[in-house]
């Protein structure tokens, strides 16, 4: 089966055997095409050629599709902000039918949330959170072994949800948006105004705005500076006091942190972990467990992408 | 079959046709007893007692109740805070064995969920959020059809979400809960805050807090008491704020509100609908429906917790 990892820069295709193992992948610049069945043609020509090299071997069984604002339920992609192509975007109807298989998709976010479970750390788990922190803070609900998605297909957007209604500037149009503070972008925000409002001296002083990255800050923290070190702090106290909200709506049995901001490590497990802890209602503390991804080095939303077929096949046969 | 309302004051104890038509009911102080067996004993007695007034007509095929901190997974009533009886309560299992049919816990926001999907406004509904303003806030999430219990059965604590992390100190320990702002005690917070913050005079200003319920302070608006106006203004934003974060998350078809501080009707509807419409993000804004609850005057905790049975039998069938 094909896993298909589509981001605004990036569309990453991968062949899955149903045991999660990546035979051979394909990465191309998304948006290349001016209009969007350009996009399918690419797609359908890079899963030829994929399956050229596979000598026949396997079988084409179905493809799934992470995707900005993809929805499970209609099979379309609906207003991405990060898209070229505005509107409603039939993928999952023009794919099946050039490709003559089933086609399923959701948000990259839940994508990465199924290949956890189907493949990663939360193997056997019924119900968890999944929390990606990359440039934007993605999320995915599991609820009794399903991957939670509301009435239309949208839930999980825990990224827009307000923590400060009067705060940050979101790209979404909102302000106070838990990615605006919880994120790579995020986390250089909030070292800037921790910059203004401090007077520690501090490696940061001498940088740019652009040459400041989530990983500049992990370092510098690593070294003792004293300002990246408050900007992972007070990151990790936004999203424990976020992960205490969720815990309380939802009861997961644990929570995790992938992406390229969980990277940083204990720098912001840490955090993260007290300040959740310390907001919890005495009913849920010590319970409720914070875990890094345990797919590594693989591409979580391909594997998690391709995960969405026996999703979609075993829902069709209920 | 019987269903139960469980409250720190009174229980209710109703026998309820599977149509939904509670037949009698009787209710009693649920503490009278020092011990917790002495509570079972009294419910026990009390269903003889309104059994022997349906003259056989009907069998008892099951008993569900609605109890503070009852989880439906382990059937157990655990650290109430409003209860005299401390610790693990195994309500479940002692009444079960002393009826001889199967008893199905939950709490009491979960069995007005119940309730209403069953035999309210949200027959037919997969996807909704159900929210209870009396003295605290209590919520209940149906999820693709079922209610969300999360890993413990406590899911759906809404009302002790923080919106505030240093506000109003809560009953749980914890400071700025939702129902610290949204909930009957909480409008009078609120409405005494404003009488401190403004120099609007106001009807409230000669009555002492005891003396200031929310039906007073919607009373006084109605007839345009310009800071009980505001409290219902402040409470529907900070209401409308938490429930678009809901949406965000859960995405779904719509929200009900219930309970002593929703029969406000339109002065606390409209705030909530307005600033709940102003912090959604584009895919969802004007699709939510926010509702008042379809059961009237019914007693829709007892009929909840007796459509509990027909949660729990089916379930046991799967």
């Amino acid at each position: 089966m094909a896993g298909i990892d589509m981001g605004g820069t990036n569309t990453v295709v991968g062949l899955v055997t149903s045991h999660g193992e990546c035979l051979c992948e394909k990465t191309f610049r998304t948006q290349e095409s001016p209009d969007f069945s350009g996009f399918i043609d690419k797609v359908i020509a890079v899963i030829g050629d994929l399956k050229k090299g596979l000598d026949g071997k396997y079988t084409l069984v179905g493809v799934g599709v992470g995707a900005p604002n993809g929805s499970y339920i209609t099979g379309e992609i609906i207003d991405a902000p990060n898209l070229r192509w505005k509107g409603v975007l039939p993928l999952s109807s023009e794919l099946s039918s050039k490709l003559g298989v089933p086609v399923f998709i959701t948000n990259d976010a839940n994508a990465a949330t199924l290949g956890e479970m189907h493949f990663g750390a939360a193997r056997g788990m019924k119900n968890f959170v999944y929390i990606t922190l990359g440039t934007g803070l993605g999320s995915g609900f599991v609820v009794d072994g399903n991957l939670l998605l509301g009435s239309e297909g949208f839930a999980g957007e825990l990224g827009h949800t307000s923590v400060k209604p009067s705060g940050r500037k979101c790209g979404c149009g909102k302000k106070g948006c838990l990615e605006t503070y919880v994120s790579a972008p995020g986390l250089r925000r909030t070292a800037f105004k921790l910059l203004s409002d401090s007077i520690l001296p501090s490696a940061l002083r001498s940088r740019t705005y652009e040459n400041i990255s989530a990983r500049v800050i992990a370092e510098f923290a690593l070294q003792g500076d004293k300002v990246a070190q408050e900007a992972f702090e007070y990151t990790g106290e936004i999203l424990g006091i976020a992960l205490a909200n969720v815990v309380a709506m939802l009861n997961p049995e644990a929570i995790f942190l992938f992406g390229g901001l969980s990277n940083a490590g204990n720098l912001i497990f840490e955090p993260t972990k007290r300040h959740m802890e310390k907001n919890l209602s005495p009913i849920f503390k010590n319970k409720v467990k914070l875990l890094p991804s345990g797919l590594g080095n693989k591409n979580a939303a391909v594997l998690g992408a391709s995960a969405l077929i026996w999703e979609g096949i075993a829902k069709k046969n209920q």
